[in-house]
């Protein structure tokens, strides 16, 4: 029998392939220099305490976290959260407003469950992170575009485009944005911005989901606080991840959202896996009471940031003149610009197969399907010598198409 | 601010707080004798396996297991998958027909977002997996409910259902059973209405979901087979989890099914965690290939016989006339009727204030909201003595409605 595909749902048509993923099946072979993926270094995580944790949470909490847990999450984990997030200058007045989450892809996930209708508007970064594009779109919303420079969303733009949307009689339901080393471009949304932002949602009634993964892999000091943490009338719902300070092995997220956000949140997770792994969520909670998590920061900044380096070193080195790139100040990526009549859709077949190099071609990331000459490249996970090697080969690759 | 109710979706109305799991909280706030949940006992959980494959796992492979991992999952968990499966009798032609689930749970989300479009005709049982329900509803499916008994879901009225629904143009997307030690009911579906099952399946083309949590759980011989094991036309879609037979902490399921069906799992999982955490599946691995579950298995067998059984003792002792139960072969579940003029949600609030015990009301099961006098309750959870006293003051307040 072959199954026809009137038994899928009409949303299915919707379902596509992730480069990104696809990209880490080419790393799983081998043999590839991969700037694709956004995956943490294994060197920093944190081996023995993790076991540590484990060891001594199952001998001593055993039938506690074997056993089925709360939706919402482990309340000891909760408590530490509201913890950190405080140290991160964002007041949490309940630890009831948080919900512990089994990945951030979960709790974006969730946002399309709980917020998106079809043809509901949508503003999203141009480019933005792939897999909430894709997460989202599963709901069918109406995708908006948002110009973007170096110091993030340009605020003129957005204001723009609230006006026309306004004229048109269409509500905005949420904006999402990762403000702080964006993925995929490494820029930070500026602190005037910030307020802006928040003046401009206020203004034009609409929610904020900013999720926050890298704020604190940061290679520069900069004085940029969490949107959340200036959220007075709670429009913003704040996501954030242990997989880059901790590890992603784990799939460890959290949401801190005003309460009528968090009741609906916490039925859909219900729905969607009944609960977080209590074994898991002990692990977060004794590498974030023993400061584990804390002290492996410097760790992994001074990682990431001689990788930084070393990849802006190779760039300039090795990219041919009309090019240009981000310089991020933290996180994971530098978003690059070719000259416009290389297709990096294109170019990629060759970097695979002639060059041995991979990267995530940066058309995905955009909403309105611009940026065909762009390239996402993640220099936490590379070796230094690839990274130098790497970004030479590509460099040729680029010379070869020209 | 206040978040007005039009920022929501309007499928988060189809939201509601499981039954289930609020019962999951007053075991977990202490004093009461809890027939409610569907947890495991933590004495069947092997601890120092757990731990030994752990601090094994992370030693040697820790660079891998605290990564991300494959959407599809852990491949050496996937191939002994295929030979657990192949000892139950099912057939597995390739490991890539498996996919790794964060709990069985996510599969049900997983199947309202692949095959529910609105208004699809879903086919459950009468009554049904609560959380099934759940899951489902939220995809907005027309429900149709299956009329059972003893042997499970009674075939000549699934044919009159499925002839009607012809009749008015309405097209079955699938069927969902637990066939083996039923939840909430604790019937097997006969070895006779399984092939009948298979053939109306063909004939009026649709799919089966079958779920199997319990079939290893088996307190008596019995001959009947996974449903999958009798397919022949790749029309069963085949769940199961860790939850009972090693751990539900670790919240870990799989799904076996056709190609086609497969690919579009991976799509739709990929935006809904990326990937299970590979940590806990290497945990699956190694008590699956070291053979903890299938040595483990008896001793479960062992306890949770002895607790059916003297929960069937105390039935017969304590309830009274008028009233009936199930006597399951195996599973966690015994489904009772108390008389018809008692409504069970009515007398839950007596039984939890005034005899301190619970149980899940049986009505939420029932799709077509008929079973007003019925409960479901659990025995592998609580206490030998708890079973006796809880029944005993079960009755008592049954009594005391009459």
């Amino acid at each position: 029998m072959v199954i026809p595909e009137t038994f899928f749902a009409e949303r299915t048509s919707l379902l596509k392939a992730s480069e990104i993923r696809e990209l880490l099946k080419w790393v799983a072979e081998g043999g590839i220099i991969s700037f694709g993926g956004g995956m943490p270094s294994p060197a920093t995580f944190p081996r023995q305490q993790i076991i540590e944790a484990i060891t001594e949470g199952i001998s001593e909490h055993g039938d506690k976290l074997l056993q089925y847990g709360t939706t919402q999450g482990l309340n000891e984990l909760r408590s530490e959260l509201k913890n950190f997030m405080e140290w991160r200058g964002i007041n949490v007045s309940n630890v009831d407003d948080i919900v512990v989450l089994s990945g951030s892809q979960q709790g974006l996930d969730m946002f399309g469950k709980v917020f998106i209708d079809e043809g509901d508007v949508v503003l999203m970064e141009l480019p933005a992170y792939l897999a909430a594009i894709n997460a989202f779109k599963l709901y069918d919303p109406e995708f908006v575009g948002l110009k973007m420079d170096d110091d993030g969303i340009i605020m003129d733009s957005l204001e723009s485009v609230l006006k026309e949307l306004k004229s048109k009689h269409k509500k905005v339901k949420f904006l999402y944005t990762v403000p702080t080393c964006q993925n995929p471009t490494g820029v930070t949304l500026s602190v005037e911005r910030r307020k802006r932002l928040l003046e401009l949602a206020s203004e034009y009634d609409f929610l904020i989901i900013e999720d926050d993964p890298y704020s604190l892999i940061l290679y520069e000091p900069i004085d940029v606080a969490p949107l959340k943490s200036m959220d007075g009338e709670g429009r913003v719902t704040y996501l954030s991840t242990f997989s880059k300070i901790l590890s992603p092995g784990l799939r460890l997220g959290w949401v801190l959202a005003d309460a009528r956000l968090i009741k609906k949140f916490v039925l859909a997770k219900q729905g969607m896996d009944l609960c977080t792994s209590p074994l898991l969520q002990y692990i977060a909670y004794v590498a974030l009471k023993r400061k584990v998590i804390q002290e492996n920061l410097s760790k992994i900044r001074g990682l990431y940031k001689t990788k930084r380096d070393k990849m802006l070193e190779a760039l300039e080195t090795y990219f041919p003149e009309g090019c240009k790139w981000t310089t991020p100040i933290g996180g994971l990526f530098i978003f690059a610009w070719v000259p416009e009549r290389v297709n990096t859709k294109e170019l990629i077949q060759d970097c695979i197969k002639k060059y041995g190099i991979a990267y995530v071609p940066g058309q995905s990331f955009f909403v309105d399907e611009s940026g065909t000459n762009t390239m996402r490249l993640n220099f936490s996970y590379p070796a230094m010598d690839e990274i130098e090697e790497g970004i030479k080969r590509l460099g040729q690759a680029i010379k070869e198409r020209l």
